[in-house]
């Protein structure tokens, strides 16, 4: 969908995966509807672990907070409205806003970045894999140099059984990006 | 004020309705100030319907937080600082930031957006026409292709008793976009 | 580190003074973690003034809400996702986003603005004076017409001790953009 071309404006993708590996406390889920079902008034801050799309690098964390806006029976989830950043060490972050669906793919805005995301625009595809545990990511960006080679790699595809390599779960420096955001 | 000129940074005015019809369960004040009267500390989640300006068309809702900065006595109001997004159904969404003021008009900034708001930048101008139940909104942005004509019908002059053709308010699919948000 | 050219693209350097004058009710620390040491879950809005770089004049505030993501007791601080705007009276707002270190300095994203911040973006560096009363940010921006002088006096280097004038603290007129926020 994201159309590709090669001036300035030239899209570049980024795949990243979002694991939450039960060690940071999150989600924290703010049930301020005192409601039994998830209802508008429900709050999410969350933080989870990012890997690169190959899943041999460490490169930070996710940060943000999920405004629950309405339970979709229907589809046996709900819909968030998500307020986040994805942090990738020295290389800075990337700010995003948009809709999270429990049960279907979204994409949500890029609003900004920094370090070598500063100027950055465009999109990002969320897939979600096992909910809530397991986000895949491909960015569209724009506005931006071209991104560094370790966070480039070919992406293993998404499915359930995906996991980071044991040296990236450690964040050894050869499977970590430099002061990797933790 | 926002200029208009007929390069790549072309300005796109876009208007919009948004009505609480009172299904939703929004807003949610959350009075977590515990104060009597409106503090710093309150939250609010709030998702209402989403109108094109010519009130003809259903196109999806808004979604977000308000957080209340501060009551303003010799106002009657308050200043809140508002992060949410407009949902356009299968046209994608727009993020927005900026103030929110029950007292007074407020210009606040687009900080991105998805599908054919993809790279989107600029300001809307919020005008309250019945706290909080209908605002109508003037978009300014530039960055994006040509917007869709059925989002560019000749607005409804604001005025507190402007609503939604029936067919609209019913979301009939000649009077809703293609899988309006609901 | 933000590169600095003369084209469209052309940095302009912004610094301001973010001063906690324990006037505003603020910071609320909402505990909603209900642990005793600061943790995921806890939500802090707040709201500050903003004074320019020379200290001079007050231009505005600051408002919106840091969410607690981690403590970091090795650094005896936190880590926040902070989501806030900076307010400039008649100029208008720049809203922002990212990591706040309470021990370290950050980057955080421009994410939008409006008035003569309209369509800006980049970053802004953010240095702590004193926690939490005094922070000095410098702003690079791009994609907007050239600052007005006022905004623009040469910064006092940051330092503790530093206040704002007597004149600019008393907001008179000479010492106050048009319209301050407030």
């Amino acid at each position: 969908k994201p159309p590709s071309d090669s001036g300035p404006n030239k899209v570049q993708e980024l795949c990243v995966y979002e694991i939450n590996e039960r060690d940071r406390g999150s989600p924290a889920y703010l049930r301020l509807s005192q409601k039994e079902v998830n209802s508008l008034a429900d709050l999410v801050p969350f933080s989870n672990k990012l890997y690169s799309g190959n899943l041999e690098k460490r490169v930070g964390i996710t940060a943000g907070i999920c405004v629950l806006i309405q339970h979709v029976p229907e589809r046996g989830g709900d819909r968030y409205e998500a307020i986040y950043s994805f942090y990738f060490g020295d290389y800075g972050h990337v700010s995003v806003q948009g809709a999270y669906l429990t049960y279907e793919d979204s994409y949500l805005a890029v609003t900004g970045g920094s370090g070598i995301f500063e100027g950055v625009y465009g999109q990002v595809k969320l897939q979600q894999i096992v909910f809530p545990f397991k986000i895949f990511y491909t960015f569209y960006l724009k506005g931006i140099p071209n991104l560094p080679k370790e966070l480039l790699g070919t992406p293993v595809p998404p499915s359930p059984t995906v996991e980071p390599t044991p040296a990236a779960k450690a964040a050894e420096p050869h499977a970590a990006v430099k002061n990797y955001t933790n």
